[in-house]
């Protein structure tokens, strides 16, 4: 037990008031995508750029900085893992990091986000990426700026790793660049291999018909099995889903749907509710502090990908969910059978939505986006030649002709909310996911089996012990290592897929 | 045109920005009541305390009296009624009275509200005052703490006067204690003859069966009349119905439903709307000021009450009301005709519900309140004491025996959430409205056929126009006189009383 200096003391209490902050600007995020009517998006941008000018004030101040000198000393001698100890480590990365951001700029960037995320809703309503093309150039514009703030410190080597070690601390352009190369070395021929000798699985079901209300009540079904309780979390439709945790028990999760696409709300749940989970089970201990969230957003991502690819679209769980499935949607779905159901769920077809991408084609969605956001930020490629850019790209990659931007450039609101060099999070977040799955199936050899009977506790737990209850503690690389993983790899990943595809498209992927 | 000076301008700056801490305390007290999962509600009683702890220091800083002085200056000359003129004198009004409060007294009484909001949940839920009353003991004992700080300034006489000063400016306990008494002198010999006399009205339609669904239907044709638009407004379920301006552009309401009493999700509607309309239709000039909301509650209510009781309760306007029930509910209510709709809502009978109570009744339970609130807020009554010396004058002023507290002292939420003051309003609202009502009649000599045939609009813009666009910026007493009221006064609401029942009762009421 550490002993709690003066100091120290102080500065949990500057970094509880903070977190408070925080908790007000989730909110007011989580609002802004749910229930706040439009007329409210000026003073909104307004309100969260004032909260952003306060906090960055009140964390970059001096006083701020000599506590955390003082706290330093005070914890010298302190266990490495300890709170005390993990706490100084991050607040000082976070501190310099800051102090070198001005406040005027924090508070641009702040009412930049949340007015550009407005001008993506009208935008992405009418397909007309004209509308919200001055708010990416402002975002950009900002984004440039803020570089400019960091670049020569902390070894970035260039303009992006400034902003993908905003999502992925410490994580390089170069060693993403490079794990995607593998990654898209080992799909590419996967795909093809698949499409031209595979047999075809019938996804025709997937199509049928299903009220939103019955869809409802099949997703409340899934989410409560994997940990959801009204007591402590809730849902809502939104236009771009994602989860958020306001503060402690209180996590939020969103979904939308689809009448004649039942998986969007299905999987999109199973997918929210996975980083709600990672959310929900920081320690408590860890609340009002900053390692009261999930690590990098790699890691989070790979919670959110595992609930919804390894287990929800994995055989053993489609035991459980096939009937489910067939009780609450009914009609066409009335006696769906879980090997239907998995062989559907698992067809691998190039398309243009990212978030409804099948599990193999999604990382190629992730190579688009990173390659294109890296020339914006540094400024290679201008706003108004981006539309054209993605299409050209997109059919490169996919082979498939991009109609209108709202099924292309417009499909994220993540660059005009201002979250630039996040997209390559979500790759990560596969490597990791298939690295994790392989270290949860060690530990738990029945998983399979338990997963099958519908008892997802064991899973939970598991991931709880892991990696959930650390919150932000320990680096990416730290985590990965205490669970019993390497540092972060490609390979894990494409077994799964090679495995699972081979079975779904009756192929010996093997090779 | 007033020149704006330095300091002016960095004071419109600082009221700005505590403009937007507003938006976000409004949000966050929004979220407490609509949505917010249980657990969530110790985090938010700190954050709360945290946003009020910042705000009150920002507000009181010496930098924010410097800027004031310097204002004054500026605006010596500047016209009365001038925004700046007016947000100086609102600014040191203010300034003087927060300045008396330490902040750490602030943030406690923030954190205490919250976190009373919560117990009061669950304490109406199970009908049991003890889980509550340790809140309430923290609450009164708060204020106890506030009163001390500004008892012999402003010219206070007793402490209830510094409690009812926050919601209604100015306003004295001996004016209001002198208000109410000739108000239930009217009403009492009323209420009697009513009921001795009288042909009570049949009201059985009220408690048809209405689903839910269906009333939202009558409830959204209702306020969309009444200038409810989605693109700047929502309205949300809750246990007690309030109505919030978030900021320029998102005003919101709440309402609450009975399948088998349908005015109260319908008037429960009509009611926030009134008090909607009002912050919709102040001057986007003066937004992101203090000047940017209401004047005083009693003004708010009495825009509620007008709205909910003179327009939705009165008889030309059933006359659109009831054809609307009648497709919209259908069953037992398809053929309403409008004077039975009439008659009904506005049959006079004593009830436990203040939010429930007839037109005619209401003032009743707001003088109950008020005569214990201040016996609580002087210490002479402990909170041990409440429910049984509640039941007793309950029974004293209706003539019934509460049987649990639910339908007793929970059933407000108010004390519980640190709104000690504010139950006069309510009854304030009706006479004020009364007076508006005689105005706008004397402005607009055919309102009454506008309303029968559904025309809200000339009432609204006459609102809009005599009160709602000024914002805060005349007090109460102003206000009244620049529509062509007099102070707020007895009289006119009784008029309206009298005239109305004595129709519905059959009785000859002039006398």
């Amino acid at each position: 037990m550490t002993r709690v200096g003066e100091h120290l003391r102080d500065l949990q209490l500057r970094m509880a008031e903070l977190a408070d902050l925080g908790h007000l600007s989730a909110l007011a995020h989580w609002d802004q995508q749910t229930k706040m009517p439009h007329g409210g998006g000026a003073a909104r941008a307004e309100s969260l750029a004032t909260l952003e000018r306060i906090s960055h004030d009140l964390f970059t101040a001096d006083e701020t900085g000599r506590l955390l000198e003082g706290a330093e000393r005070e914890t010298a001698t302190a266990e490495p893992d300890s709170d005390e100890a993990c706490l100084v480590r991050l607040v000082r990365r976070d501190w310099d990091k800051a102090r070198r951001v001005p406040t005027e700029l924090a508070a641009e960037l702040a009412h930049a986000a949340s007015t550009g995320q407005e001008a993506w809703v009208i935008a992405r309503a009418t397909s007309d990426s004209a509308t919200f093309a001055p708010a990416l150039e402002r975002n950009f514009e900002l984004v440039r700026r803020y570089v400019e703030c960091h670049l020569g410190h902390d070894g970035y080597e260039c303009a992006y790793d400034v902003m993908l070690d905003d999502y992925e601390p410490r994580m390089r352009t170069k060693t993403v660049a490079a794990l995607f190369s593998e990654l898209t070395g080992t799909l590419v021929p996967l795909l093809s291999r698949l499409t031209g000798e595979g047999s075809v699985p019938d996804d025709a079901l997937l199509f049928a018909e299903a009220p939103v209300e019955r869809q409802r009540e099949l997703v409340a079904d899934a989410i409560s099995m994997m940990g959801f309780t009204p007591e402590t979390w809730r849902m809502d439709d939104t236009v771009h889903p994602f989860a958020t945790r306001i503060g402690d028990g209180d996590v939020r999760i969103t979904t939308r749907w689809d009448e004649t696409y039942f998986p969007m709300g299905l999987y999109g749940a199973m997918h929210e509710c996975g980083h709600g989970l990672y959310e929900a089970g920081v320690d408590p201990r860890l609340a009002r502090s900053p390692l009261g969230s999930g690590e990098s957003l790699g890691v989070h991502e790979s919670q959110s990908r595992m609930w919804e690819n390894m287990v929800g679209r994995g055989r053993p769980f489609c035991a459980v969910l096939a009937p489910l499935v067939a009780r609450r949607l009914g009609g066409a779905l009335a006696s769906v059978q879980p090997d239907e159901l998995h062989r559907a769920v698992n067809r691998v077809k190039p398309s243009f939505i990212r978030v409804e991408a099948d599990e193999a084609t999604y990382s190629l969605h992730i190579v688009l986006r990173f390659e294109l956001e890296q020339r914006l930020v540094d400024g290679s490629l201008a706003i108004k030649d981006l539309p054209e850019a993605w299409n050209q790209r997109f059919y490169e990659l996919f082979g498939l002709e991009v109609q209108n931007d709202a099924e292309g450039v417009l499909q994220d609101v993540h660059w005009s909310a201002g979250l630039i060099g996040y997209f390559p999070t979500y790759a990560l977040g596969n490597l990791i996911a298939g690295q994790l799955w392989e270290c949860v199936h060690a530990a738990v050899p029945d998983l399979d089996d338990q997963l099958a009977a519908g008892q997802l506790s064991s899973l939970r737990e598991w991931l709880r012990e892991n990696i959930h209850r650390h919150g932000s503690k320990f680096t990416t690389d730290e985590l990965l290592q205490r669970a019993g993983a390497g540092p972060i790899s490609v390979a894990p990943v494409t077994r799964h897929l090679k495995d699972k595809l081979g079975s779904v498209y009756e192929l010996d992927t093997s090779a």
